[in-house]
């Protein structure tokens, strides 16, 4: 079900539980309580992600959710030590980008099918459009899962061939990072680090 | 104002309402009313995505909010045809990313100020690293103005040696991608574009 915002009329801001929600409170996690994550709420997820935006809506991004024993024993030997805490989260999400994703162009930009050809003719602009893309649905990825009351724990401490040769097999899709998603254990978030101020990043010119 | 949440209950999902405004209905725009964007408004953004997750808290991002009519004209000759349309919008982003980023590793990682040498001895992984975490921040930026009640028109169709030489001088920091951002004129956003189905872009194994 998808609604439509038809109006200019001024659209409010989320109210402040939402936006602690999204941005705010939330923390990175991990450890996890034993609540699972169910197949009803992964596809609830990725049919927010899908909406997010990528050039040329060409959706790069490919996404395999680790959740079964075995799965996860398939998975343990690409984490770095440091992040083999992840296994013990209901869901591990790959999130990779599909270097071949200009073969779905006629079906995702139908009314210019020949913009496949301005990557098959231009293979140098192939990986950045891919890598960047798949890294903004991760990032969509990551906000859905804190609005459907889901906690997160992205990584990129993993060994990309190990988990394209295990979970993207076929050689088009490449790992680009890994998150853990289920229900937090708040006990275990560590102290927030420190953010940038505006002046150290950013300027209105 | 930071909040907490401590507790280890269920988080309740975001309403109806919220999950519209940030993917459901949020559509990308090329059109804007004469609402302008204020400094106060960029800041509020800025304050949110900030607390975006990036790994090892690195924050690469780098960005520059051009909004006045001398800057713009100055980002105009660096945008292609079909996106100087975005010069219509109170504010255009420029998502960059720093590529000596590590030098900040001591202030914003401070419990391992020596994790600045894995990027020095491993310039391999720098660029990467940037790219993907700055794209990461560009889309809690997206996420971060549609939850605020503002409205982005994302674009990677821009000519990045010129926006860097304009914007970015110095030579480190690099262009990602840039967002027009405003209040959307709702008369001027297209059909909405197809989007994968899950099983073409997802799997649970």
């Amino acid at each position: 079900m998808t609604a439509t915002l038809p109006s200019n009329a001024a659209r409010p801001a989320l109210d402040q539980a939402a936006l602690d929600t999204l941005f705010l409170a939330a923390r990175s996690h991990n450890g996890w309580t034993d609540a699972p994550v169910t197949d009803a709420e992964i596809k609830a997820l990725y049919d927010l992600v899908k909406y997010g935006p990528t050039s040329a809506n060409t959706q790069p991004a490919r996404f395999v959710f680790v959740r079964s024993d075995e799965a996860k024993a398939r998975l343990a030997p690409a984490l770095s030590e440091g992040n083999r805490k992840a296994l013990a989260a209901p869901v591990i999400a790959l999130i990779g980008y599909d270097t071949k994703f200009y073969d779905k162009i006629p079906q995702v930009f139908p009314h210019n099918p020949g913009f496949r050809d301005l990557f098959v003719n231009n293979p140098g602009m192939v990986e950045s459009h891919a890598f960047r893309n798949s890294a903004l649905q991760g990032a969509y990825l990551i906000i859905a899962a804190r609005a459907l009351g889901l906690d997160v724990g992205p990584m990129s401490g993993f060994d990309q061939a190990k988990v394209d040769a295990e979970f993207f097999p076929g050689g088009t899709v490449k790992a680009n990072f890994i998150a853990a998603i289920g229900h937090g254990d708040h006990s275990k978030v560590l102290e927030r680090l420190p953010r940038l101020a505006f002046e150290e990043a950013a300027k209105i010119v």
